[in-house]
């Protein structure tokens, strides 16, 4: 039986502005990126998504972000490794005190937005990210968004890493992803489709229609489309079809 | 063998702003309380300052302040119960993964400025900030930094208390501290005398002569005194001859 | 003919976060009270709201908030008048700069949230930003949510000020208002019925049926109100009828 | 007679934390470079520059960050020209509201640390900013670091830009300049040497002997320096001598 992990960012209110729509998509996700109150989330929000991830037994991961929440995270800074690091240890250890309270721990790391452009794109800082994880908690998962990263957390001895696909957005021939300026429905059927052909068979078809390898054994869902929770019932109803599992990443990885 | 411990405000530096004389002062004191970077300090900083307290064998405290920078947390705000928590929670998760590359955890929290005083004045801000401690880490100690505080969380069902006194700065008969607007040295012999005073009798002098009672096992030392470096050597030759152990809070409470 | 402007809140929306309906209300409105980026706002927000006001000749003002965006502005921080006067300089002065770009100016000021109540209790406070005002700009005027802070103005030599009245919350007799938890539909006829009888005889009737005075010459309306613009649109047909003229603050006080 | 200018970064002060050496330094200068409260500064600390320049009667300009306080404004972010622009404009205007109290307005813009790199290297920003310049005042003046902004500046329509120089130090042939990572005392003669060359003659030797031109109408002077007031105190005797005549840039430009 295969198994498989559904992750979704989660957490991106802030004091009085809500973002997201955290209770309906919860029931239907296995792990949570939560934001870390750098780029989005505060305390509260914090501690309020934690409380939900539990009650639904939704692994709980941080989603950390560059301190920039006027821009919400996506602009690169030209900041150093080490600092970069240190933002991710400090969110870190931020959303662990939360999780504490219900008995757990954080699962798993996947840096937001433009921190996690910088990442794939230097290696010194993916490195640098990856070693402080190790430091804090080595049973922590690296959540890799492509395979330049994915290949760095593989080389760092003694980290777990994890490959995520997509199947709520085109990808090209070439792995890359088409991401749309607007979010707009996405056919929840053809969704399903995708996520039971990366789960059973790690392809999916690219847009000019070549079937590419997505070694994947988490899927993201995007929760802020239009229609996230339709698609997310079409990929319940099929994954029961085909026997596929769900399950928190760390119990895959 | 009377043991007793001297914490001392760390790393309240921040970006390009350096503030106190942290390397100066650490190898004397046995605890230290780390700014979380709300009032004070940043990733950067708290890390730099745990790896120093490590070096030192300092207990790892964390200071959490409120949301307020640039008023340094010396400023109440209206936040509530609940609200408060969460800072301090937060706070106290960020330290933490910083102390866990050391091998270490958090040791003890004291709130800084305005938050102390908040809790001081509302017993229900207080539990909801110790009750958030214990669902973090049931072996942190609270220190209390007055009697109502520390009153407050001697009635908390599991938590660890420790009352402080002060040595470098004077008491009123009724216990309250007469706080001086300008930092100025203070005589490192009769600061000497108060500690070996408080640690082996429990007793100081107050401004107006008479003797009160100080039930302390931790002795808070400000280092942004200009002269905090030769109070603290005042201080470790006159523990030697008194037979007095200097140590860190969790080998005490 | 009567003249009377219609202020509200506008500008609240903050980096990737909305809040309000500000394209929808502002054809409707004589006055806009934009965030000056403490509160709620940010630069970008501020100019876009600068220009949707422009666009409908609505007269600009500052909203002005405590530096406090996790908590709206909405909680009390114990700032001495001097800081609470150099907030409001430095958001006035920012806002002023937006205005500029149109050939405008900033032409009135209003308090948000916690830092209207400290005003409105602590008259030093009131007055150092009122004074501040005047430094700035000695054709601001001041728009005042209640008699104490109406009467402080009326008092400080040379400061314009102008009294604003609500038809869409229910007034006590003491004329304290009652403010809902959840904002909640509000009967348009009935909200336009109050804007006629203030604008027009400067009475309304509080909840206990009891007739009081509000000597009002700019009435607020929330924006956010989930029937703002139903309610906007009622009072326009209704001033229609009785010839009551809308005008922004710059042309009444 | 030859006049120039003589410009200082000021008020990088925040809250509890102190920088530089404002009140020393004033004296001795003609433009200060105010920080807008973004990298550095805070409405109190603007207000208490604004206020000793105006004794002084020195030039005041806004010296705009990035939104970047942990890192003082020295990494690049990933923002665009029209976010560049507003931030620049916001912080312009508060400072302007600040000068308004002393009957000045802004007279210059010098963009800080990464945001000056940025502008430099994309004529798009430094066109975006220059056009919000205009669009709030167009007396400010453009106070150019560098040969690639200055030739930007010019070519915009209506723009007043002036080039400044430096004396505290090393110029490479090509006119870039050798930054030292730490700050270190100057040799005041060589220092006034320099100034008088420029000022008189438009000239000054690089580290490798050969004369450059530097056609500047203002030198920047570093109040960090440990020695700055015995340098600004040797170029005020120097410039005595030669009949140089110190004057801020609105009297130059």
């Amino acid at each position: 039986m295969t198994a498989i992990d559904i992750n979704c960012d989660m957490g991106e209110s802030f004091g009085n502005w809500t973002m997201g729509h955290d209770e309906a998509v919860m029931p239907y996700i296995t792990s949570a990126n939560v934001a870390g109150g750098y780029h989005a989330g505060d305390p509260h929000v914090m501690r309020e998504t934690v409380e939900l991830a539990a009650e639904h037994d939704v692994g709980i991961g941080v989603h950390p972000g560059l301190p920039d929440r006027t821009g919400f995270g996506r602009r690169k800074i030209d900041a150093t490794p080490a600092e970069v690091r240190d933002y991710v240890v400090y969110q870190l250890g931020a959303l662990t005190a939360f999780a504490r309270r219900h008995g757990a721990t954080v699962q798993h790391v996947k840096p937001h937005g433009a921190m996690y452009s910088m990442l794939s794109e230097s290696p010194e800082h993916a490195r640098a990210v990856m070693n402080g994880m190790l430091e804090v908690d080595d049973d922590l998962i690296y959540l890799a968004t492509d395979m330049n990263i994915y290949e760095v957390a593989r080389d760092i001895d003694g980290l777990r890493a994890v490959f995520e696909g997509y199947v709520d957005l085109d990808y090209r021939a070439d792995r890359s992803l088409i991401v749309e300026q607007e979010l707009a429905d996405r056919d929840p059927e053809l969704v399903a489709d995708r996520f039971v052909s990366i789960a059973t068979d790690g392809v999916v078809e690219a847009a000019n229609g070549e079937e590419i390898a997505i070694p994947a054994e988490s899927i993201c869902i995007h929760g802020d489309n239009p229609n996230a929770v339709a698609i997310l019932e079409a990929i319940h109803d099929r994954v029961e079809e085909h026997d596929i599992e769900l399950a928190p990443l760390s119990q895959i990885a």
